[in-house]
């Protein structure tokens, strides 16, 4: 077979020109790209390769920041929550914080846009109860004694965030610190269409203008001690000021409050359940930021250039998913692949002409150093992107980084050429088809829905934290899973279930987002899904799924799932759970050997009605509950981090309540370490081995034995159907 | 030194007069006692030893029930929880019920009486839509499909629960069951005392009258496979009737609803936050009951005769520790030691003559059989109970059950034969006067208060269950240690802390009763307690205290603990927690060795704050931290079971909250499976080893070591001072 070219971004640097040379020829790249540290030598313009430059809008221009203060990008931050001890108390804004990185906004009358609140009864303070010294930086306050007080102010960010953290983390020591403007701003929004104007015309070789991003950082603060303090990556504190705030007031119909970013201090975290203000909020930046995104790419477009968009740093109210999304006419979306998820959330984006995905490891010194393993970080990464490319495929790839690093690596070019040439395989076996998937929509339910699809239960991009990973593994299985997935949020329940849909999850803390808490009090959800399962839908809960404390029940669908936690309401209740008779033959488990892990699954999980089988126990709790609820079906686990077994449980689970069991076997693979991926156009399937050790599989096709295959360690197989 | 008896009560039987004669004589008992399924041999009633009777008010008497059906006693019950598939739902009454035990109240009216509630708005379904098919049993209801409704109804107790319990367990086959009567009832009440007066008049060689109880049992229901389906020691479901609920609205003021009974099917279980309603309710029995107790025990004591209770069985409106206990004129109390927190539930009563403790184990074939360890328990109860009864005396230790079982036990009596030593040993250097105590108070703190003293966090008598203990062992560590133990509910934190309190204890799961709930919102909870302890007091917080997510904190006290529970909101502020520096030559560790025992501690605690010092650590979370507010300290606990060791940890804790280190060393041995009680007037010190190895301890008073003892297992030594 002749060897595939293209589909693939190299990065190259002035130092590197004959290396970037014989790269682009080894691998068949056919773009390149600059980063940041990295410069793009001239030498390089015209390789017959497109041309990529990263293009920053908000920052990289002091002289504009200095000269135009006003125009500074703007936070709501929150002071320690002070508790008074007498009936006057001081709270100095700024501590905590980092002072190279925020300012106090005292340009901007504090009366009229911070807020000091009595934290102990949730009420605003007075205006004329408090003043903002400026001299010590301090606000003062008139207090009742023992409640606990915050200040909610504006500062402005005189640091970019992610510009500052580079500096930190590669510990720069003469580069200065990089202010920040808001494109937003009339001043700063002529000046920087003007200058994008000129930099495309000054840079006629540049063919993709890659915007690192638009204009609003997610939340990212520094501590006194230049520690990380507070990370959302998908967090809108960063994207306020008065004049944003104005506008806001005239589209919302209501006055704006503080309170509305600032949440208690939480911030709006994705695990809080939005508040009908603070979705305003998002609403209305989506509509203005997609707006004014729009005239940028309007430009690059006029220049005859592509217009690419970083996933990520300042990527707030441009959210792929969103409604807005589509109208700012990108050409394509370029991000960071940590996982099947992440891969998920740039590969399933509509709107554009493509999209590229950065595997990992970049080419940094953090890795390739003595005691790293960037060709064992390739492999795991390219094993979790595999599966999801094999279903939802990107249209490129490339690499990030100094290229000297990779190449004097022994074994790393091999490894990624293996890598590129497999992806090229894939690519060419789908022929422009997609992968065969099940002839039914499986949904995950949340607050937020398509919005933040492929994003649940996640802190910042594809971050382990122990609290969530036995919620991420739910869907990092997913991702690579023969399904058709959607993200509803609870209007999309009220509004009446898509009929395609036969299973839907719900998977997360209680009174979480992603679990959805008050959503689970209301009737008509309630009644939604459970008229969805009698009529023979699926539910799949993880965790604490419907959970809300009400009426007798914490798990506000007990009925459905058929467990409920004890909460030490009901201890008085005798439970007699015991595992179901010849359990280890249910469907869900019947190729499942050994232990499964449930991760930090929740406790005290208890069946009850009349329909459940216990399939797994934890001393007298459950952790693996099935319930049969008029002619659907539930599946309920306490959790579920990812691991080749687990998306086979997890799909098994899938398929028993959507009553497809043989559906499943449409095509299927015995070792639970594979999985296959059939394209029923181009007559061919992958097989993959998702491990690390050789692995014998064999393949069925509509219940008849295919192949057998012996799998080499990390293979993929391709096959005739 | 010459021998002592007395104050020991032995069960005996009409076949085992000799032997009850030599085993008075043996072990020195001064009183006999009947049992269920015993019965006094007439040789016996003039031994010199005082002879107990067994009485029952309720029961024992089925033609008297059935002649007066109407007055049998009811039960609230709250029926399935079902959800509507259509607009009209059959719920059939008794279904998960043993219809041997509870009958359906159908001679009041049940539109009156009963109430059908739509489970899913919480709304009450209108008398109009519903109505009871007596034929089936069923109630028939226009419904709004998929919502849940449940019924609640009143049923007789047509077989007491104790009876059935007693015939199921002994596997009884012939016994008629016996049916209930209510005492408080009109006809019954005369008749009742009648009987008592007759039967005090045929019975003139008893002594004591034991009443067992008086009127109503704690909750106790059967499903209908005879297993036990609800208990609750302190429920008081089992303690209505429309004539009694009558006379609850005139005196309440409201008319009275089920639902506050049945309280959404958790029946009040004590762990539930009380509702106003519920309080009122316990509160008009506990008068009317005392009021009516006090009638009878009159009676008894016209004859010249003393009246004893029995803790527990129909104690319901008897609770010891509640107001009106001591109107009865009771002459005492005896009760169950099921380990040291249920020894002082007995020894800590006021307002009686004398308490007695039935030490386990019961004279039972259970035990007394082939694999039992009828030795071992009664040692482990002992250790248990002998560190409690330092503290706060008994007056009376007995034993109940087959005393032939205890004779034919090799080494048993021998082994009794050594606790009564031991007991009457520790009476004899008291001399009448109490052990040391620290010069200060430690309050417990949750919804009950003194109503339920040493009863927090618990379902049934001394019953372990795996979601308590790391809280019971609070109580069990306290029970056996010196200090002035009180119990505080909210008002008395909101009508001003006691200035003998040094340190208030809160430990509990959130939204419970224990933990307090919405209480913690309550500015005058917090600012009292916050005062409380910048001036110098100490708090100690186990498992989740003053949880109630409000205002962007979990734990409304954070500021006082100086930790606070991650619930997936704060993920994305960093926390940088570690151990402290020498975390183990902190005073609380000073003498602790290896791992502290959490039990089923609370996980994610993260500290917060400028004051805290993190003493152990599950990963990055914190499981014991202390911290400095004001003058004052705190120290967070994840949970604490019982053990020597942990006794030892919190004893520290409580002195370092106290501020009180020095005192603590008054009277302190080395070893921490050892404790030290002084009692100062008798010159006399008790040096107990509470584990079943021998230790060597180090006893220091007043920083002096004093003496340095070899101890035996379980040995206690008594040392002059």
């Amino acid at each position: 077979m002749e060897k595939m070219t293209g589909r693939l971004t190299l990065p190259t640097d002035v130092d590197m020109v004959k290396e970037t040379l014989e790269m682009k020829e080894r691998l068949g790249a056919d773009a390149l790209r600059d980063c940041d540290g990295t410069t793009m030598p001239e030498e390089l313009l015209d390789t017959g390769a497109k041309v990529y430059a990263t293009y920053y809008t908000t920052r990289k221009d002091n002289e504009w920041a200095m000269k135009n203060p006003e125009e500074i990008q703007q936070e709501y931050l929150i002071s320690d929550r002070v508790t008074a001890r007498g009936t006057t108390l001081r709270i100095e804004l700024m501590k905590g914080f980092h002072t190279e990185q925020l300012k106090v906004n005292t340009l901007d009358d504090p009366k009229r846009w911070w807020e000091v609140m009595d934290r102990t009864t949730q009420q605003v303070v007075p205006v004329d109860k408090w003043f903002f010294d400026e001299t010590t930086g301090e606000v003062e306050i008139e207090t009742i004694p023992y409640h606990q007080y915050t200040v909610s102010f504006l500062a402005f960010l005189i640091w970019d965030p992610v510009h500052m953290y580079n500096f930190i983390t590669n510990d720069w020591k003469d580069a200065p610190h990089q202010l920040t403007f808001d494109v937003r701003q009339p001043k700063t929004q002529v000046y920087v269409k003007e200058k994008l104007k000129r930099w495309c015309e000054e840079n006629p070789n540049v063919d993709v203008v890659r915007f690192t991003t638009f204009f609003h950082q997610f939340t990212l603060t520094f501590d006194d001690q230049k520690r990380e303090k507070y990370v959302e990556w998908f967090g809108y504190s960063a994207s306020v000021s008065p004049y944003i705030l104005e506008q806001f007031e005239k589209w919302a119909g209501y006055p704006f409050r503080p309170e509305y970013i600032v949440d208690q201090g939480y911030h709006n975290s994705c695990f809080r359940v939005p508040s009908k203000e603070f979705r305003d909020y998002m609403e209305f930046q989506q509509i203005e930021v997609c707006k004014l995104a729009k005239e940028m790419v309007d430009i690059v477009h006029s220049y005859g250039k592509e217009a690419m968009m970083f996933l990520g740093d300042h990527w707030i109210g441009t959210e792929p998913f969103g409604k807005h999304f589509k109208e700012i006419g990108l050409d394509s979306v370029v991000g960071s692949v940590g996982d099947g998820v992440t891969m998920r959330m740039i590969s399933d984006i509509k709107g554009v002409k493509y999209t590229e995905g950065r595997l990992l490891p970049y080419f940094f010194p953090d890795v390739f150093t003595e005691g790293g393993d960037p060709i064992g970080e390739a492999q795991d990464n390219w094993m979790k992107a595999r599966r999801a490319i094999l279903r939802s495929p990107l249209d490129r790839i490339g690499y990030g980084g100094y290229i000297k690093l990779a190449i004097e690596w022994p074994g790393f070019i091999e490894e990624i050429e293996h890598v590129v040439g497999e992806f090229r395989d894939i690519i060419a076996a789908m022929d422009g088809t997609n992968s065969y998937v099940a002839p039914f929509k499986v949904a995950v339910l949340n607050c937020f829905g398509p919005l933040r699809g492929w994003m649940s239960n996640q802190v910042h991009h594809a971050i382990y934290h122990r609290e969530i990973y036995s919620y991420v593994g739910v869907l990092e299985c997913l991702s690579g899973m023969p399904l058709d997935v959607v993200f509803l949020d609870f209007d999309d329940i009220r509004n009446g279930i898509d009929p395609d849909i036969k299973v839907i999850i719900n998977s997360g803390d209680a009174y979480t987002a992603w679990s959805g808490g008050q959503n689970w009090t209301d009737e008509k959800v309630q009644t939604q899904i459970r008229r969805f399962v009698d009529n023979g839908g699926g539910f799949i809960g993880v965790g604490e799924p419907t959970a809300c404390q009400f009426g007798g029940r914490y798990f506000q669908l007990s009925d459905v799932l058929g467990v409920d936690r004890e909460m030490g309401f009901s201890l008085s209740t005798d439970k007699y759970n015991k595992l179901a008779d010849n359990y280890r033959e249910h469907f869900i488990l019947e190729d499942i050997e050994g232990a499964i892990d449930f991760g930090q699954g929740k406790s005290r999980i208890y069946a009850q009605g009349t329909g459940y089988q216990i399939l797994d126990q934890d001393g007298e709790y459950s952790r693996l509950v099935v319930n049969e609820y008029g002619k659907g079906r539930s599946v309920y686990f306490t959790g579920l981090p990812y691991s080749p077994q687990n998306c086979r449980v997890l799909l098994r689970a899938i398929f028993y309540a959507a009553h497809q069991e043989d559906e499943m076997k449409k095509y299927y693979v015995t070792n639970v370490d594979t999985e296959v991926a059939a394209f029923e156009k181009a007559g061919r399937a992958a097989v993959i081995n998702n491990s690390k050790e050789a692995k014998v599989t064999e393949l069925y096709v509509n219940g008849e034995k295919k192949y057998s295959l012996n799998m080499k360690p990390m293979e993929m197989c391709w096959v005739e159907l």
